[in-house]
């Protein structure tokens, strides 16, 4: 942390916001920081002692619910899935931990209905256990205990639902608490959509932070606002100083950002870690942001960083994904698409043998994984059964997506959801390669790895996000599987651009 | 290297193209002009002795094959439209004088076919015929005639089909001529797609100027590539400085340039006219711009222009598009979309009275016009019969589209081709207001025109372009009448931001 905020000393009180963001301004805090790039929306984090754990959404992306550790909210490793089924899609969860034991709560939406369960364990590690369904709607639980040790989920829309002791099943109906802050009438946002509550005790007051303003949509959708009270059931003041967090104008780097929770570390400076959409780059998803806050001397954390305008013009990355199949990276980097089969992929000598679904990609549960690169290149070798199919893939849902890969022997090229078959052969044992330059994505083929033809179609992609195909999702590299039989995958190379 | 900085080789070998690109600078041409902003694509220019005539692609946009007049080629007039009916989507058309008399040739694709038909006229000004169906396949047809005065049609993919002596129907098959132009393999582009021949005779050569690398997709896609021969027959030659219009980067301000044709000044300065997309603005469409050409010693037209990078700080925008609905703009400001029936509109009193078609906006034909701003705001007043809606719309096609109206007495807005409904009651004399501010879209309603209401939606529209929706249309503005009975409208007006 000090190497990021040298002069940082964030127990300052300070009276007021313009005084607080002029310090911040001396000392050389002057932006909000990308902490975890790529799709890691709607962060849910909290502190162990020294250990920070952070777990996202994760939608339609099975197994589900990876957790991060981190000692310095800087490095983060992923740790362990605590959710190993495909259940629908899991909205924003919430970590936490009580009485010795770690809970997840999270929302399931699916197309017949909307509920919210919980996983719990004994470590962060876990094992966790299977998904409890705790049969109450709405969704964003964020986990409360009142002053005489009982357990709540605060929702969205401001609702209070009381828990069991266990923490695995609701003792009564929802009640309505708190009815959000009033943003300014002339924001163009998505709506009021008032969600993710997370709730911090401090003191005598719980602060309750939410997101108000819808997700995506405009640039300037989303928000953080606060709100305290002495009571679970409030009265809820909001905070003189809302938004904590909000994207002002569409020329900042980051947009929509929203959906908050307060940390500290153990020597007592505070931040707030939330997501956002990068200008340019909805396709990467929301990735997830941290900045400093300054606890004012009326007792409300306040924001003190000033936006960034620029990208910069080397990008942050650090993961490498090529993938030789000589480890187990399911779960940590690949995740399937809809669906989750442990026994449908196997490694086996360096490969990654994976069974057929589907006839497309569409319809083949693809194995993806999050990237945060503006450019990138992934090869892979697949050796296919006489009827199976297989390929690479950039894909945001059944219907959206683009790839290159074998169609009844031959060259097909996936834009917009749709194939396009071309009159080459190929070999059921070859080679693809995809490279997503700033959305202009191109294709080639090899017959052994070194001889490769570019493909006659290149396409466009920087429209295949959330405000074009809904869902929350992102635009995901991988590979795919369809047909009948087994793909051998070889060499997953992948290469930052 | 050629290829690559062809000002820079030009310069260096060839005197006379140096000599005309300095004479260029000197001027001020030092990059394309943009001379028609906004969706005015696949332009066909020709030159009747002091004044110049263009005619654009209709596409699913009634009336169709609105003629532009100039002297200048800065300043256009919209002349008339030569085409009254809806019969398809009116893809590329050619505009010629031949002995006297006026065509204009232009494809028509429909789910079930694709033909090509001509309009003819003995001036510019009309009356234009009914369409005539040639019954050929294949697209954008260029008018050519031979040594002999045999007329003839190039086509897509270098097919050349004879014509009567009339010009109004094929005398024989077609048959194939030319087969484009190689470009570089690595380059980006949609497919090879050989389209939109032009021809021009100069001296003993024809030149025929056509469209190559699919006209969206990448922003490197599109060209214009040059070859000519002694005869339409051939053998056609390709010029060694080939593309003549390309766009090199994605960074350039203009994506895809390409489909062009030569124009001459009458003191014998060269020009191309061809299509292209502003960078962060393919839902404006494709924009006509110019740029000069040279003519070099080996007698080929090359290119001298350099391409801008940058969008200016001050959009170019001339036309008012408020209308009092004091005179008929149906056709040069107004079309429909996917239909044109004439008896549904009428202007009264300062009123435009239309008849309600379909139940929302996605087959109600809305009436739309083209604009090449990048943010701008209209309003409109509209008296609705007890069963009919309307609104205000921003339409891509009947999937794709977002706007504000009435829906059974209540505010609904309209968003990725879908309406929600709002708890707002709604008079039916009522007022409503569109903002499109470089994408970010906002809503407004009004009881009386005065005290207005800010929705609490708005969204996100840089994604509707024929990249995520095809069909190569773009997203107009305009207002729509739906459900049952007529809607009156008064006082449309427009400003831009």
């Amino acid at each position: 942390m000090r190497k990021l905020f040298p002069l940082l000393v964030l127990s300052l009180l300070l009276s007021s916001n313009a005084a607080v963001a002029e310090k911040a301004a001396e000392r050389g805090v002057n932006s909000e920081r990308l902490m975890l790039a790529g799709d890691r929306p709607d962060p849910s984090i909290t502190r162990d002692g020294d250990t920070y754990y952070m777990v996202h959404s994760s939608f339609e992306y099975a197994p589900g619910l990876l957790i991060y550790r981190s000692k310095d909210l800087v490095r983060w490793e992923p740790l362990v899935n605590a959710l190993h089924r495909y259940v629908g899609s899991v909205y924003a969860p919430d970590i936490v931990k009580h009485n010795g034991r770690w809970y997840i709560y999270f929302p399931v939406v699916t197309p017949a209905h909307t509920t919210n369960m919980v996983v719990w364990a004994d470590s962060p590690e876990g094992p966790w256990s299977e998904p409890v369904d705790l049969q109450i709607g709405g969704i964003d639980p964020g986990h409360a205990v009142d002053a005489e040790g009982n357990r709540y989920l605060l929702m969205s829309n401001g609702y209070l639902v009381p828990l069991a002791a266990d923490g695995l099943s609701a003792t009564g109906p929802a009640r309505k608490v708190y009815d959000g802050w009033e943003f300014p009438k002339e924001w163009d946002v998505e709506g009021f959509c008032l969600e993710g509550p997370k709730i911090r005790k401090i003191g005598k007051y719980y602060y309750m932070l939410t997101a108000e303003g819808g997700t995506a949509g405009p640039p300037t959708s989303h928000m953080v606002v606060v709100a305290r009270a002495e009571r679970l059931t409030g009265p809820w003041e909001n905070s003189p100083y809302n938004p904590l967090v909000h994207t002002y104008s569409p020329d900042e780097r980051w947009c929509s950002k929203g959906h908050g929770t307060l940390i500290d570390t153990p020597d007592g400076q505070w931040y707030v870690v939330y997501h956002a959409y990068e200008r340019g780059f909805y396709t990467l998803g929301r990735q997830t942001l941290i900045e400093p806050v300054a606890m004012t001397e009326d007792g409300w954390p306040a924001a003190v960083a000033r936006p960034a305008k620029k990208q910069p013009a080397k990008q942050e990355t650090a993961a490498s994904f090529s993938d030789d199949f000589s480890t187990d990276r399911t779960g940590t980097q690949w995740q399937f698409a809809g669906e989750y089969d442990p026994q449908r992929a196997r490694r086996e000598n360096r490969t990654l043998v994976m069974q057929a679904r589907g006839n497309d990609p569409s319809d083949a549960c693809p194995m993806l994984f999050v990237t945060g690169d503006h450019a990138y290149e992934m090869e892979v070798e697949a050796q296919c059964a006489p009827e199976a199919v297989a390929g690479l893939v950039l894909f945001y849902n059944p219907k959206l997506y683009t790839g290159i890969g074998l169609d009844k022997g031959r060259l097909a090229i996936h834009v917009l959801g749709r194939a396009e078959s071309f009159d080459v052969q190929l070999p059921r044992h070859v080679w693809f390669r995809l490279r997503n330059d700033r959305h202009v994505v191109s294709f080639w083929y090899s017959p052994d790895g070194r001889n490769w033809t570019k493909a006659d179609k290149s396409c466009e992609t920087s429209g295949y996000h959330h405000n074009m195909a809904g869902e929350f999702l992102s635009l995901r590299p991988g590979i795919y599987a369809a047909g009948y039989g087994e793909v051998v995958f070889r060499n997953f190379k992948y290469k930052t651009l």
